[in-house]
């Protein structure tokens, strides 16, 4: 059972009754069903790569782990309504291929891709690089089928882009983290595939240009602008130095870089033309310092190693204390640098590792020890440093938690920055669906 | 109080205590807090143009309607994070043009834009003709901010992209047609301006064909395809005999036409030059057997002038019986051609007037009178029609209210096809959230 047990960073380990891996939905039911008449709560698993405890059991060991990875069909294809069927086992990779395989694009791309499960996406509303365009998981799904704490399953399997029928149910399982239900299908939206794809590294003078520079290009290419990651100096150096074969595509130290992705229908010819004559305009005006165009794909994947390691070479250079936040786009200049000033005058020498989806107003702002500092003193100081930076991100009107939930990890601090009146309603959801309290107790709520 | 105690069509006519018109917030909630208080049922009320009787009083007379066209402010407009925060009372026209003035777009449009308000919008998840790229109103929703009813005021006006802090509540208000709060504002996306429109007006061979035009079409054009709506002959004749200076497009007799229009943010010529050259392709295939391409912007008028003029020449030419359904797009075709057997089977000569957004799956599907037939005879058969059309939707994994809602009209025929699970868990939402049941009584549940 162990790998069961325990998140995907090793930071919480619980105990369980069982892990059970039905195969099909009447099974989900029939367990649910089993545990709902023995009293025992359930926690639903998917592919255990969730970020903040929410798959891992309590530690008391009273609940079952209801593990769906065995539920891995592509139901149907239906490439002209451009929608699938996926049961919830499905690796996320799983479900680009079966939309590839009818020269369709299913958007959702996220790092963890070969191993997270579509019920997990779908449970945690998962994000990843291509949101500014395309949207989160809860803009990509059209249908779910669920079987509820009592056992009973609900269809709602529809496969329509137009239903006004009354309250769109399925939003409520959408990012509920398995508190009120098990996902075990969903129809997933499909879109063209683009055929044309150019990258570009670009150096920008502060990150309130970076925000008037996406603006640029976003009035010029529209939504062709489909990635748009800041990554800070910090970044960027923990990747050279630590992932072999990365270099700067740059020469000279900047701030800031963006990596840029433009995906169209057209032909590539065509796209590369856009981002040059975009990329001259921007040098021109002083939005953009300096620039590498990818020539090639693999120049492109070279680029992108660099933003995408970021979180390994962090890893390698010792502990970071991790934050997940979003504020309006506009204000993210504003968090920036107002964090920055305060933690650096709380704690002289530390480092501020940032980097994200500022096309979404989301960064991963993570911290790294000052040299000097041991593990254990710079660990103890996390609940300190959350609260400068949460702090802030709710004078800004942002988000603790952008991507990934709350789980076990962010539900206290969550409480603290909610509305009563918002957590009296959550909670009187949770009592409709869910009134005896089994589904995935201790987590979000 | 007259106007606000009918419906736009005319259908209905209620009766009320009061009708108010809270000019802000805290009006709405010191409204609602007397009403709660007095145990009054509310009726919130916009624009009054749904077409469902869900702003319509009931005939008992012991509701008051609280009507929001005093809140009529934009509140502000955020162009770098591309939001804009609207009271519910403004008209969707206003939103627009707050939106334009900023360089940007708000995609939501419908022909009632003039007088229809955002409240409304959101509480009836409008739809419209450009869904297919930008998503119904629910897609368009950053935050809400709501007037509970016990008069406590929720705000929900977070404008970020990115957030994953618990149950989404504001998907529950969106859409629930009044039964569950009052919505007084809301946060919505804005994106980049189109620069450049083309417009074509395409026969094609059969609906079925339509469907494979729509792929071939997105597979080339990507999301540039924005509008596509199908206009089947019947109803382009109507527009062509009541509508003064309506002109068919083509020459020679068409039993299916489509109305394509592509935006972007390119030049125009480039976007001319795309049209142009897809449409060749898809004349060499077959897949369109005539088209007229739009060579100025009154061109382009004059044929969306076509499409927007049916219900006005439907009600002309005299009663009709209406269905707003959806199905999956793949199956428009079947949906077609079994109505119409069936129809035409059990009622000769009745004319079948069919059109709307196919690309969304969604047809306004309306039979018109065999001219023999007087009023009172034609309409009485309405619930005979609406079995057989509504049992095909549903058959086909469909929808009965594709974009209109419920309200009073399709409530009871939503309860014969929604499954008893659905509607219980519909009702343990409505429990949640409205316990005494004093928010829009006899709507929707
Ligand atoms: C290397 C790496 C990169 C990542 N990058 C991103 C990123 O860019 N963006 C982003 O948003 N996230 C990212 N994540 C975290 C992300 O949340 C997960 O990758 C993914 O969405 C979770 O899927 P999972 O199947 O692993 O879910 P799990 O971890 O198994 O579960 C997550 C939560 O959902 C619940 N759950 C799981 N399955 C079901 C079900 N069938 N029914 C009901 N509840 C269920 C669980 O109880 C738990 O609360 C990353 C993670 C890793 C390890
Ligand atoms: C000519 C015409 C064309 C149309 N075209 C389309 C179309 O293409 N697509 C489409 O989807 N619809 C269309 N509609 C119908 C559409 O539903 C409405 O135009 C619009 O969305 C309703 O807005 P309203 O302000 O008039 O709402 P109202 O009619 O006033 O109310 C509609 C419902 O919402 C509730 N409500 C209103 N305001 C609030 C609020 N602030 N808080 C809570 N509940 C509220 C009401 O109680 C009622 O149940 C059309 C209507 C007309 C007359």
């Amino acid at each position: 059972m162990a790998p069961h047990l325990a998140d995907w960073r090793g930071r919480y380990v619980g105990s369980a009754l069982a892990v059970v891996k039905p195969a099909d939905t009447r099974q989900v039911a029939a367990v649910v069903r089993a545990c709902a008449a023995a009293n025992v709560p359930m926690v639903p698993q998917g592919g255990n790569t969730g970020l903040c405890g929410g798959a891992t059991p309590l530690p008391d060991g009273r609940s079952v782990v209801i593990n769906l990875s065995r539920m891995n069909r592509i139901r149907s294809v239906d490439a002209a309504n451009n929608a699938l069927i996926a049961e919830a086992g499905c690796t996320l990779a799983a479900v680009q291929q079966a939309a590839d395989a009818e020269n369709r694009l299913f958007p959702l791309s996220l790092a963890s891709e070969g191993s997270c499960l579509v019920g997990g996406n779908l449970s945690t509303n998962a994000g990843g690089v291509q949101v500014l365009r395309y949207g989160n998981m809860r803009d990509l799904v059209l249908g779910v089928e669920v079987v509820l704490p009592d056992g009973r399953i609900w269809d709602g399997l529809r496969a329509l882009r137009k239903d006004n029928t009354g309250y769109d149910l399925k939003q409520l399982f959408i990012g509920a983290e398995g508190t009120l239900g098990i996902v075990t299908a969903a129809v997933l939206k499909l879109f063209p595939r683009p055929r044309a794809r150019a990258t570009a590294w670009l150096a920008v003078p502060h990150p309130a240009v970076a925000v008037e520079l996406l603006g640029f290009l976003r009035a010029r290419c529209g939504e062709r602008v489909t990635a748009f990651e800041i990554v800070g100096r910090a970044a960027l150096e923990l990747v050279l130095r630590h992932i072999p074969g990365a270099r700067s595509p740059l020469a000279g130290d900047h701030g800031w870089c963006v990596l840029l992705e433009l995906t169209d229908t057209l032909d590539a010819q065509a796209l590369d033309a856009m981002l040059e004559s975009a990329i001259a305009a921007a040098l021109d005006t002083g939005l953009v310092t300096d620039t590498a165009i990818a020539a090639s794909v693999a120049q492109a994947a070279a680029l992108w190693a660099l933003r995408e390691n970021i979180s390994e070479a962090q890893k390698i250079e010792g502990v970071s204390i991790k934050h997940d936040i979003s504020v309006p786009v506009s204000r993210i200049p504003e968090f920036l640098e107002r964090a920055h000033a305060e933690l650096t005058a709380m704690w002289p020498g530390v480092r501020i590792v940032a980097f994200g989806h500022i096309g979404d107003g989301n960064l991963h702002y993570n911290l790294s020890k000052p040299d000097a500092l041991d593990n254990a003193a710079f660990v103890s100081r996390t609940a300190e440093v959350n609260r400068v930076v949460h702090d802030l991100v709710a004078s800004l009107q942002g988000s603790i938690s952008a991507e990934h939930g709350l789980g076990q990890l962010k539900r206290d601090e969550n409480a603290r920055y909610k509305s009563d009146l918002e957590l009296e309603l959550m909670r009187a959801v949770k009592s409709a669906f869910d009134p005896r309290g089994l589904m995935n107790p201790g987590k979000v709520l």
